[in-house]
């Protein structure tokens, strides 16, 4: 049987936040292009979120990336699912969230859209479970409150987070009230990034790679610095039973957690830099990455650095879509594949590890039920049932 | 028999260029901060390299490190080598090289200085070997010119080069005649960060870490931004025989290439990102990684991504010295303790491969003759010659 595949980092815009999208005219937004000639037809929407987006060189119908329903609908979700043999996933907004609101509005968007997710993973049980969004502009208590609320709704499995926080970074000390609340509820942060790096580090030829340098650097250089900024911050030593897990298999983390350590250790000015847990201990305690690295060599330092049981597999669906003809596999898009196939080929001769990363250990971490609502032929406890649903239903392996 | 080390990463301040930097009174510069009371000694010098050492909240007497004579003494060097039984250095000029000279004294004082480090090498034979550093802020013709001379100095295995290029980058177009020259010598570019990241990524809490956020991170991501933007500017295209040494690992580049790999594969925007050779390609053909890495998990990630033949073991001595009672084991530093673990831990049950990162590779690749001038017994073929030289001889493996 084909082991059990639970998409961690797959997400979605619900109608009523590509609205407030389309309502906007500075980044995040959705803009309509003119038509090409005044006969013509419109062409697509473009959605422009990231700043390298909103590049005035480039006609509006070339910026940013073409939005379809692909983003918005959960049967477009539902069918990626089938078409990869998805089993469950873990659906979240997609960034940049809710960060532009103002706090005024911020509180009562955030609860909306959060019922919205859970309101499309109740009528798919057993499919679909979500990762709630914070007001973060919000004044504190509001977010706080949100937390709490989504601990209490079913099928919220944690939230997604931004690298902002209220301004100036993850590793302010006036979030700590959101890492009690979350440290309290047991829910899981998953940690995402945006706002990558300052164009100019990426020079001035970067727009002659499009997207590349700030989608295969920015974003996991975000991430890599988001952490290492709350673990030198002390917020695992104030909350030691938070747990967080990292996009894209943690940026760079994995790899950089030896330099970390290294200058930590040999830092001559006193202050928050030492005394520290360990980093290797943070990441086997408190940390878990998905396996969004797209390289066998990406996901075993991820094994690696915070064990097996801790790295879930994911898609980042519905971004990364093919693009061409050559990467049109048996209906197969490439992205899943390259990370498929990265998990089998980490583990090659260890096929529950394998399993594990591809699905179970999601299924074990966030106590997902999964047999919810569907017609289940056999039991979970075994291989030997040759039997199988029609519906595409996998069993989570006996370990 | 010990495995024969070889410290491919290893840096040295001439007195020379210390003379340069005490007469400048901005970034990078030495600097003498003033006795604590009018009757109190002199405090050390400080040596303030990065942009975040000169942080006018800190006193003259914390800003920055202490320099001692570990920067610019051989002997010093010759020390620290017999301690940790390093049989050979390739020595380099420390960051930021001659980044800052004007054009007009920027040859002159290349030629100085790389002069300088030969006849330094060539007081030690087989000790030491050296990368020589170019005059990049020279006309074109000057620092090609000094490739071909350096080329012609048998201590020379290549050269030392910062990531800023003629000022806006290594994947400037007018760069061409350097890695055209560098591709006809053959020489090894040992690609070095100096720069770091723009201090607003790591927050206004950045300075409670001291010197982390910057060496941890900004060292190694600008490594890795600028090894990423070469690629996608078809560098490895137009000089297929060049060959790079990245140095800590490759900063994220291990970890990062599937990322990389996918984001060219799923770019929409035409251009130069798209139809390049295959990211690892370039890395397991003209990329060689150090070894300063600090982890088994990331020296491993290394040694995947370019293949066990093209990882070579460093200390980045005189940094990272240790800094208390608890990291100095045996007289060890704790920064080369890390590193030699790390190499030892990935390669358990594979001891060619550890001999190969820890020194056999850079025998190989770089073509060092270590008996020139040494008293040697015995010979280099096997591990059955018990016999040692008094001076810490090691034997290169036979394979």
């Amino acid at each position: 049987m084909a082991p059990l595949l639970v998409d961690i980092h797959t997400h979605i815009y619900p109608p009523s936040y590509i609205a407030l999208l389309s309502a906007r005219t500075t980044t995040p937004y959705i803009a309509q292009p003119p038509p090409l000639t005044p006969t013509s037809p419109l062409p697509p929407p473009r959605l422009i979120i990231l700043p390298s987006d909103d590049d005035p060189s480039l006609p509006p119908s070339a910026r940013g990336r073409p939005i379809d329903e692909s983003y918005s609908s959960i049967n477009v979700k539902l069918s990626f699912m089938a078409q990869h043999s998805i089993a469950t996933s873990i659906i979240s907004l997609a960034n940049p969230w809710l960060d532009f609101l103002a706090p005024a509005s911020a509180a009562a968007a955030a609860r909306a859209i959060n019922d919205d997710m859970h309101a499309l993973c109740a009528a798919h049980p057993g499919r679909l479970f979500a990762f709630g969004t914070l007001p973060v502009s919000a004044p504190t208590p509001a977010f706080v409150a949100e937390v709490h609320r989504l601990a209490a709704l079913p099928l919220m499995k944690g939230l997604i987070l931004g690298t902002t926080g209220l301004g100036t970074g993850l590793d302010d000390p006036a979030l700590d009230p959101l890492w009690a609340a979350l440290q309290a509820t047991q829910l899981l942060a998953f940690i995402h990034p945006h706002y990558g790096l300052p164009a100019d580090v990426f020079g001035p030829r970067a727009h002659d790679s499009g997207h590349v340098l700030p989608l295969a650097l920015g974003f996991p250089l975000e991430t890599t610095i988001a952490f290492v900024r709350m673990y030198l911050a002390g917020v695992f030593e104030r909350f030691p039973g938070l747990k967080i897990l990292l996009a894209h298999a943690g940026g760079a983390v994995p790899f950089l957690a030896g330099r970390v350590d290294s200058c930590v250790r040999h830092e001559r000015v006193g202050g928050q830099g030492r005394g520290k847990r360990d980093v290797w201990d943070v990441l086997r305690r408190n940390v878990w990455l998905d396996g969004v690295v797209y390289s066998k060599v990406g996901l075993r330092a991820a094994v690696e650095a915070v064990g097996s049981d801790r790295v879930l597999w994911g898609t980042d669906h519905p971004f990364f879509p093919p693009v061409g003809d050559e990467e049109e596999d048996g209906g197969q898009w490439l992205s899943v594949r390259m990370n498929v196939d990265a998990v089998t080929e980490a583990f090659k001769g260890d096929e529950a590890g394998a399993e594990g990363v591809l699905g179970g250990n999601a299924v074990r971490l966030l106590g997902l039920d999964l047999k919810v609502g569907e017609e289940r032929t056999g039991d979970d406890t075994g291989e030997e049932d040759g039997e199988k649903s029609e519906d595409d239903v996998h069993e989570v392996a006996p370990y």
